[in-house]
């Protein structure tokens, strides 16, 4: 896979009082798409977690997005996620939202790839991603 | 304490666009209260289940809530939790929320204490509530 | 329509941190169906608001539901919603979340439907649902 | 004022299955925030939208942040919201939130002063924010 691809159906509990979606449920679909492009390629969060030696999570380390239109309830967004960059621990997922064709909000996480420290599973440390991982986001 | 008290500022991004509060939101209010009320007798769910040896947790049974009086943006409202019931390893919260002295939503949660099966941590199973924590919750 | 079916993959950050699905989150899910159902039969509440003279919405009187099964990320639930009852302005929705055909969460709303007082839009009282409306929920 | 500070309680259900803030939940702080600093100010959004003539909210056009220290259930953070610059009809407002005094999670919006096309109330358009309001949040 080079590019996960999905519908997101904006809801009314989605949206303010000013009838538009309330801009924090944009990153929070980000985070959904950034964990589907994980799942698509093999390799669910929850699944890592559970199964897999050592995995720490892929806690944020920055987020930004641009608004460019609103959307309100009832809009079909369509969602193009992708990983764009690699640097050590560290990735980055560029997502974009489209209503009809037309770019409503872009925007990116850089998370960290982390193990667990086996002394103390609350201490995580950046890892770089293992190879098979990468090869399965990048299709 | 027999009452735990609190008090919750109606936020934009608790409100829809009707303009009026978003009615889960109400539930979340009722867990922070109910988790409210348990960490203030000293028995927080986070620590219970960092420290407390085979605790599970305080799965939801059953929720409701009557809805009286819509509440908007920059509204506060005046929350009074108690435990009501306790029935075997069940235990029944209620919760009301009041705006300038009138009622606006009323509700009740039933949870379950419970302890986890040594074998599997994610099988849960209910237990009577340990004495101290009844006598401090309810003061 | 008699029975509005839907399907919600249940995202990680839909869950607490148990790993189980945080309880509001399942009445917004009752909402979200809710609406769908009346979509669905093609009275969209976002539409009915901007073009249906004098309506007011559908704001919640009461909501319930009881938990029996907890479910996590990456679990897929399979909701039926359904007008079951009608007396005066109110009217109940009942839910069924199921999974691998077992069924997790069940639940109702009671919803009034509400026209506007001209006067000061923000004041609304019940209003017998229309009969055409009625008849396309129950399909 | 110049500086709008608050207090944020880390609550159950602003955490995910890793037990650390759901970040989405970081934005909604921050809006929370932000529209904190205009109600201390004297212009509360919702009270602006209500009464001030032609004016049309304060839609965001940028958001980003940095995550530095993850936090979990328990957790209190304290903010620091101040308007940084204004440039036209967008202005940019940084959030610090910090734990026992070490830096969270920083992180700025900007949004843009709107006012309403009165031909069609949907559609806003960039204004410059009225000198009374500058005036106010910079006390």
């Amino acid at each position: 896979m080079s590019i996960y691809r999905t519908t997101i159906s904006v809801e009314w509990g989605d949206c303010d009082p000013a009838g538009i979606v309330y801009y924090p449920r944009y990153f929070a679909w980000f985070d959904q798409c950034t964990l589907g492009l994980f799942s698509e390629a093999g390799f669910a969060l929850q699944d890592m977690l559970a199964e897999r030696e050592g995995f720490g999570g892929l806690p944020l380390v920055e987020a930004k997005a641009n608004f460019m239109m609103a959307s309100r309830c009832g809009d079909t967004l369509d969602a193009e996620t992708e990983l764009t960059e690699i640097r050590g621990s560290r990735f980055t997922v560029r997502h974009r939202l489209s209503r009809e064709g037309r770019l409503a909000v872009e925007g990116y996480e850089i998370r960290a790839w982390t193990t667990v420290d086996p002394a103390d599973r609350r201490r995580l440390k950046g890892a770089p991603m293992p190879p098979e991982v990468v090869a399965a986001l990048r299709g």
